[in-house]
């Protein structure tokens, strides 16, 4: 899907004051690390190494998994296209609504389709030889499985392969993270993004965590020189400074608690639960497209039209944390909305 | 081939004083350019345009071309393996010897791949429904091919595609390229880059012109944000500046007739004509090995030891021009080698 995601502010001509519509973290990228990468400027003479070497050697040691489990992608997307690639011959099951680019790299490689929702995720599974797309925590509603039933799904399928996709882990308000399953099971993938939690989506970043076997095929098919210089760099100091970096997760819950509470004093949105930066809002006799027209056009606030995500309809916003003070602007904006209906 | 191309400074612990091993120009990226990418830096915190829609309108303005005729990507690699999936049903013809990623990537995609050598260009081209690579100039050797020529091989061709690699363009002592052909031909390709004349192998850009049709294919497989903000913005700002940042001609000229004489006055290497800013070098009693291994060691002089370009063998080198001083040190370094055989 090219378009149709969030952060299109470039879709405007007017001037974004605050954008609710990307799952990034909003403090923005580290001052160290923007200063880091001005440093590594210097270096965008020289081709960067074919295969991300360096990063994968550092994401391995990160992770404690061996070296020939890591694969570093151009962002997560190609990741997602490149597992649709080279598991083509699976059909592919989606525990949904989620990210759409599962579905669309499902599609691209002819993939037959199937949505399952989260009730269903221990009966619907059965289905043998299938390719299971999971984001966990999971887009747009920040709902998590834990790694408890991600190994129960992992032991009750063994001709399944499960994605995990734990791009938004480092968000979420426990540590749900899989990636200690991957030393005792072999139908489990997991790919992994710096882009949330650092809030270096314009970088693309992205690595895969996987049997030796998948890797592999997933290797053959990269061309090289395929993550730039600047990611790699990124990357590496993301790694050797994880914790100094890493958004603080109490910070999290405590600003989403705030958040929930303006929201429900001044707006009549229903709130989906969520463990993330983000959650999943529920209109109620207006539509997201009014509504995000409106916020964009009388106040210059962007959101996240959540209807086209598949399971979802016009009636589903999806709202990312920003500052207290945006926060509080956007629920008055809804609530002056609401009141002039 | 994720190894086995020049620029593998990686590979060594010495310390490279002088890399003649990678074709890039050898001034390094314009400071202008670096300077704007340092600005660009506060923008990695929101998404790339997931299509960098804006570059691609700014480059068909510049090559004069409708936007339909433009695919923006992450290098030209992925061009090329986008492409070899696209056409895969076509048989791949290769211009030999060059570069490495047309062979591989048309194998990754099951082509039957056949090499063509200059000499029977005009009569080995006569493969109906064929897909040929052509680099021009040419990597290693630096020849050229004349926009008229490559016109009669789209006219005696019609059934075939041709993808021409104009990487080296700007690099080239005459205009050679083919992109006015585009507006007659519909079985033309053009692959751009900045990568070579602006020396920004580290940032990954390249771009595609070609008939609607497969720019419209190209991009149906393409995933989104597949180049990152700062790729975009130098794009970008080579576009608006490309009059002022683009290497100097005559300079490049001038600059490889002294080089050359350099290495004609200090070593016994043979000397093949070249339109560009390196040569292939053939090698009389010793091995490009043999070589490679002394000049890194003992000069910290990295060159490409040419022996992996198909139809050649472990005589070959190729030499990129860099500053007249470096050029005298690996002419001297080389004279240094051939006297202690």
């Amino acid at each position: 899907m090219i378009h149709g995601h969030g952060s299109d502010a470039y879709r405007y001509k007017e001037n974004i004051v605050a954008d609710f519509s990307s799952n990034v973290w909003y403090p923005g990228p580290p001052k160290e690390l923007i200063d880091h990468l001005g440093e590594a400027l210097q270096y965008i003479g020289s081709y960067p190494e074919p295969d991300s070497g360096r990063l994968q050697n550092a994401l391995a040691r990160f992770h404690h998994v061996p070296r020939d489990k890591v694969l570093v992608t151009n962002g997560s997307a190609e990741a997602i296209y490149l597992l649709a690639r080279v598991l083509r011959k699976r059909a592919s099951v989606i525990l949904s609504p989620t990210f759409a680019e599962y579905e669309d790299a499902s599609e691209t490689e002819n993939h037959k389709v199937r949505h399952i929702f989260r009730k269903d995720l221990f009966t619907e599974t059965r289905t043998p030889h299938s390719l299971f797309w999971i984001c966990n925590p999971n887009n747009p509603d920040g709902r998590a499985i834990s790694p408890e039933d991600i190994k129960k799904l992992l032991i009750h399928n063994p001709s399944s392969v499960f994605i995990i996709d734990e791009a938004y882990g480092a968000l979420c308000s426990e540590d749900f993270s899989s990636v200690h399953l991957l030393e005792k099971h072999d139908n489990l993938i997991i790919l992994k993004s710096h882009t949330k939690a650092f809030t270096i989506p314009g970088i693309r970043l992205g690595y895969v965590l996987g049997p030796p076997k998948i890797i592999f095929q997933l290797r053959e098919r990269l061309f090289p020189w395929n993550v730039n210089t600047l990611a790699i760099s990124a990357g590496l100091y993301i790694c050797h400074h994880h914790k100094r970096l890493a958004p603080d997760k109490d910070a999290i819950y405590r600003e989403m608690k705030a958040f929930r509470k303006e929201l429900r004093q001044n707006t009549s949105i229903g709130l989906r639960p969520t463990r993330t930066n983000y959650l999943l809002g529920e209109l109620d006799g207006y539509t997201a497209g009014q509504l995000k027209d409106y916020l964009v056009k009388q106040h210059g606030i962007l959101i996240r039209d959540a209807s086209n995500f598949f399971g979802l309809n016009n009636r589903f916003v999806r709202l990312a944390l920003q500052s207290p003070e945006h926060n509080r602007l956007l629920a008055d904006a809804i609530g002056q909305f609401e009141r002039a209906l």
